[in-house]
Order: structure tokens, then C-alpha cells, then sequence
């Protein structure tokens, strides 16, 4: 089916927050008992995680991802004057997408298990796809 | 289809051990002849990874994840006392699940890939589902 | 529907290089309207990713993952003799498949998405199954 998409908007060079409303009410729209849902952002400096919601842990990520690739750095991408080439790498590896069971018509994850969107290199508009399968 | 489920026993507090027989049992089962095959763990501190059944990588590829991530260290989330902070960012980073290709009513993988489950803050009992698509 | 297949031929022991056409090529050909593009590799020192087509990037991506995971060091598996320890830690953190949007029967990526193949072992002649769901 036709894939529904949202737009978040980012705040600061890197931002962390909550998307699993957005994503669960899609899913709830769309009527399929079960099947799996896949979420997509097409950008190179974003991504998407999921993980506990409990400010603490949202903050260590972001120190930790940030301690491995740093926003300064001898990076050759920083020539063409963006800066953001930690921003290119973490997504690349954290990956832009995230696939998701769906059972009872209802994301079907576990207790602790929520969705967010990561901006690397913001602030910016961000577009969310999501679409389902059964 | 409705997704099947098995649960592990995990030991220590990180546990890395192979559940390939389990996964390929439940794609025999499901008589799926082309498809992709979607394994998901629902916790925030496990996750899911492919490669080769040999102990020196099993062993390295622990090693080298504590030693990028270790268990100690200055996290915020560990003030709430359970000290199982980079258990919850490598899960992130890693992924709670894995996407799978299904040729011939089974997994089809390469010679030297086998499944693994990652266990981040053990010991304990684990759920895995795995959903078939076609 | 059954999955069709490509070879590539790496270069040195590391390499980066691009396969969004072929992996479109395969899309079109389907002639599915929208759906999901499942791109996967069957070994244990290579991987996929999706990023911008620029060569500082490139090559700040690689550098960056070397100096993280670097193919020198205490290694058991290097004890095999083939050195490639690092090779299989990246590949296992990254994964060696990508998923992907289908819209308009065509790949529904981001203006900078591109898609890479990742060889950590090479040179070698490496295989790349793409499977199309809708």
C-alpha cells in the first residue's frame, strides 16, 4: 500500500525526541492485523533508533555517539564548509530506517521500546515515511 | 502471518550465543518457499547480529563493543541504579532485530553466516519473534 | 518473488564504492508500483550502506570506521591466520543488507541517498541478492 509520511522539525545540531505516536496512530490507520511496519527518513544526517524514553539514556547516547565521532574533526567531507561529516557517518551506520512487527493492529513492541527520530545536522525540516506490509 | 515466538535464557551479564537452528525451524515450519524472514527481540538492552560460529570473533566482537561502549563510565541513566546504561545505547546502535532472505523454504544465507543473540544485561529470560513475509 | 542476483569484483583489502544503479535497475525491472526493496549480501566481511556520493566523505567514512575498529590489534580470530578480525566486527555492527523504499516503481530514496557496497576483506568477487516486496 502507499506509503504515509509526516514531517518533523528538528531543533539544534543534534536533537533526539519522540516519534512513536506519530508512527503507531499510521499504523493503527491503516486496518492490517499484522504484518510489519518500515519507517524511512531520506536523509544523510539523520536517523532513527529505538530504545527507552528516560531523559538520562537520551543523553548518554547522544555523549557517547558523539565521544566515538565528533563533530570537529579532520574530516575531509568539512571542505566544502558544512561541517557535518560526523553527521554522514553516524548515519550511515545507525542507518536512516527501522522495521517494525505489527500485531492486533498495533505496533507490537515491547515495554520499554520507543521510537525516535536523531538529527545530526540540524535544525531542519524532516520527512518520516512509513509504510506497512502483511 | 501471525508471528511465532521463543524465549532464551540468557547468562551473564553479556551473553553472546548462536540461535540460527531456532530461526530456520519456524521458516521450514511456516512451508514459505520466497520470502523474507523478520526477527525481533522486544528489549531496550539485546539485540540481534549475523555472522560467523567461530569463539575467537565471538570473543573479539565482545571485546572490542565493551571496550568502544564499556559498562563503566559516566552515565546519566545509571543513576537509576541499574548500572545498565551502554547496554541500552549498543542496542540502539545495533538493532533489536534482523531482515532475512528466504529462498528454497529456507534461510538463505551465506556458507559462514549464522544468527546470534546479543545479550547486553543479563542474566535473563528473552523473548525473539519472527514474523514471515512473501 | 524469487530474488535476482549481482557480482561485484572488490579492490584492496578495503573498499567503498557505489551499486545504486544496479539495484535500481533491478527495481524498475519488477515493475512493482510501491513496495520494499530488500538488498542483502551473503558474507561476513562486507556490508551495505546509504549515503551521499561525495569522495571526502568516503573516505572520512573509512577512516573513521578503522580508527574505531582497527585492523590491527590483540585479535583472537586473527589467530587463524587471515587477519580479518575487524572485518567481521564491522560487517556484524553494520549488516550486510540495506531495506528500502519502492514508489512510482522506482527506488524512493533522498535527493543524497546513495547506496554502497562495503568490502572489508578483499579483494574478492562478492555476490548482492535484491528481493522486492509489495
Amino acid at each position: 500500500m502507499p506509503s504515509k509520511t509526516f514531517s518533523v522539525q528538528t531543533r539544534g545540531t543534534f536533537d533526539l525526541f519522540e516519534v512513536t505516536d506519530k508512527i503507531e496512530k499510521i499504523v493503527r490507520g491503516s486496518k492490517v492485523k499484522e504484518g510489519m511496519c518500515f519507517v524511512f527518513t531520506p536523509h544523510t544526517t539523520a536517523c532513527l533508533i529505538m530504545n527507552e524514553r528516560e531523559s538520562g539514556f537520551l543523553e548518554d547516547f547522544k555523549k557517547t555517539i558523539l565521544r566515538l565521532i565528533p563533530r570537529e574533526g579532520n574530516y575531509e567531507h568539512n571542505r566544502l564548509g558544512e561541517g557535518n561529516a560526523n553527521a554522514h557517518i553516524i548515519s550511515s551506520i545507525i542507518k536512516p530506517y527501522l522495521v517494525l512487527p505489527i500485531e492486533n493492529s498495533s505496533l507490537n513492541l515491547g515495554t520499554w521500546q520507543n521510537l525516535f527520530f536523531l538529527e545530526l545536522d540540524g535544525p531542519r525540516t524532516r520527512n518520516v515515511s512509513v509504510q506497512i506490509f502483511k
